[in-house]
């Protein structure tokens, strides 16, 4: 696999990343000089390239960490730790169906993207036009092709059914938990994001009510270990909290 | 998606869960009575199955967090909350082949299995004959066709070449370092997964001068929520550290 | 200093902990033999003693930290790691006046005491005899001659006035913020200790309305690090919750 | 008790805190005006005091927390967090005499000072003038007369015999064990707060043939949690590190 023009690439320079899209006769520039697309296009990912001012810059394919943290700089609310986690426990596996609301930057979009792959697909809604744009963008410049999005609210209506599993990141989830409900298979995970307790209570007290199992609330908190020749530490800062992440399954109490 | 015979089912019952494979004319026996396997052969997943006493057994499709949790009982060092983010973390995709060393209980192979799908492969290596009669039992337990072991020692040698990623789970990465950066494509993350921070430091020194980038460590920490119509509160519990995780990538220094 | 009849000793043995009282004639009893109190009686604390079996047994004199880990085993809420912070946020001094409720085993109780020294004073109240006895007995027990219990319930009715610090671990604290409010002197520090978020709410909602500043809310959490010769790394298991605990002051608004 | 010129205050605005000491004739400017100590002066603490353009502005006696979190900006190293637990672990009552290595700012010189009170002394070793003068400043500051400073290397020599605890916050402990433990009563107890795990392993390493007990290493994290009407959630940034604290005490083994 070599780099081509169109890629999208993960610029590494000195502890620092930059997400670039390479483009023949393009140029990047860092404080550092500047490299030249054409001298990388067709080497393999992983080539150590230099600036003209002779510093090393890394060109690695972006993993969807990568791609996660530098979409979301502006908006982000689900981060790596997270979005790992939630397709872990949720069930999701290359050619699933799945359903997300709101798109918000597109970010866990595309890690859900990336996810189901090829075969599966994601279905985003967003009340939104401007998020729904940046979001669509987002997905676009990387070349996902598996991504359905809507303009919609769904806490009203979702088009879907029989999805393989559902995510919910809008700020009264509790109102989407009956059409949420109709558009997943039995059995399928719904996983709900919300940042305070307020949140939780009130969404776990709604949930009992609409069929669905009894939830689980777990909180993902990620430290930094700082190594060098010297030392190994934690790193003195932290993110103390993104939100709570809310499990739950669509049961089938009449059938 | 009904279940059937052969199926691995997740049973749910008053907050315990167990992992069983249904069969025709069996039962599962609990505290509170038994339901039969034949009651939900060809029901839909997410059935709310009773026992013979009258109490309640959601039969739900595991998820791989749900696998990870049940096999990892009495070996278990790779908790979802890690695996979940190493899967995004190192590029893993459907379709990808992935080199993992040791297998042990085969709890991650699973997890790598299901996240690259049928059109992806996992080379699996352990030493131990009987942890590999462990890992492929529960490997072939789910049905997953995309694994292959080899019993060998990654420190010494890895048959395969330009691997997407690799994940190397055992007390001294260092010596495996060379072996490892030979199978790896250009570019791709090496994921080690170490308890103790002597392993850091050994193994981030060793990587500078075996050809991968600097590396990021992380460790992850997950807290329980509970939540009843009374009070939501982090548990008293929690799982204090399970290991810390070192990503990096292979550079092609002199291409 | 040395170890008189009736002190209380903290032996060591081997990575565990016993808090005994120190008795002239007596023996003390372990898995690896017994040493006679005779033998460390007039010793300087710090002494190293042997069991008829030749196994050590270090005799220290306990801090707060050793008292409040023995004595609240069975009903402990308050751990060393919030009382110390409790402390130094309340503007405790030696001589200060502090106000408890509700005494429990009389762990924070014993914490409060030694912080405020023999010129301070501890008023403890606590609802219930049968935790105000064992209170009693473990303040008795150290020799505290600082503490004055009050059976009583003090969300009715606080007889002191003018305190210099107060202390609720009750499990309704916002029906005691009134008469708590009466007892403190004005600008004093109150400290409210709850396990749940309904309790943070509905406590932080009602003393807008009673004279106290806004609120400081914070949760401690304690890691163990487990250090020998080949590796160290947090300890796999680790208490998740104990309490959040809330700062606030009684303000003077029409003085 | 009255605020009184030369008191120092702690002054709270919409959220913000400012340490400030009160003089006759002086004012303390906001950028929503300001107030004239001559105003405060005489009333009690606690007291609301108005901006002439009508701000209010909480007039409170500091606590040492509010002292360490406004002292320490700069260099703190020492947080409210990991005083409180080191003083409640390592035997510090009223009375006690207690030995410091460096200085720094004084930050938990004042804590130390503040715990044993007018009948107690710390002694504070400080190897730089730049650093000895900063402490000293802010001890007399706060009017406290029961800090003795040395400058000198606690690596190299201590005067002081039979002190009831120890504290280090140097570089290279590993180094001043002997020193130390020479002057330290049998028993006591030994702090010693580094942030690295290189630091750990080395002080424990020397620790062991230097006449300490095994230690006990612990870390402290601090969480706040934000609570308005609408929603109470941890907050978003945390301190993810300060330093580990290593417990440990001197043994009498050839007594």
């Amino acid at each position: 696999m070599s780099i081509e023009p169109g890629d999208v690439a993960l610029l590494v320079m000195g502890g620092k990343k930059f997400l670039v899209t390479v483009k023949g006769g393009g140029t990047f520039h860092t404080h550092k000089g500047y490299i030249r697309y054409d001298d990388i296009i067709g080497k393999p990912w992983g080539t150590v390239a230099k600036t003209n001012m002779g510093s090393e810059v890394l060109v690695f394919k972006p993993t969807t960490a990568d791609i996660m943290e530098k979409l979301g700089r502006r908006t982000q609310i689900i981060y790596p730790k997270d979005a790992g986690f939630i397709i872990i426990k949720s069930g999701i596996l290359p050619g699933s169906r799945v359903l997300e609301a709101g798109s918000g930057s597109g970010s866990l979009t595309i890690a859900l993207s990336r996810a189901v792959g090829p075969r599966g697909t994601v279905y985003s809604y967003e009340k939104e036009e401007r998020f729904l744009k940046v979001a669509r963008r987002n997905v676009n410049r990387f070349g996902l092709g598996n991504v359905i999005f809507h303009r919609g609210d769904v806490r009203h209506r979702v088009d879907e059914r029989d999805v393989d599993a559902a995510f919910l990141d809008i700020p009264d989830p509790w109102n989407a938990l009956k059409a949420v409900h109709e558009a997943m298979r039995p059995g399928a995970v719904l996983t709900i994001f919300v940042p305070s307790y307020e949140q939780i209570r009130r969404t776990c007290m709604t949930m009992k009510k609409s069929g669905f199992s009894d939830p689980e609330i777990h909180e993902i908190l990620i430290r930094q270990i700082e190594y060098s020749e010297e030392r190994t530490r934690p790193a003195t800062r932290m993110v103390g909290h993104t939100g709570f992440v809310i499990f739950t399954r669509k049961i089938l109490t009449d059938y």
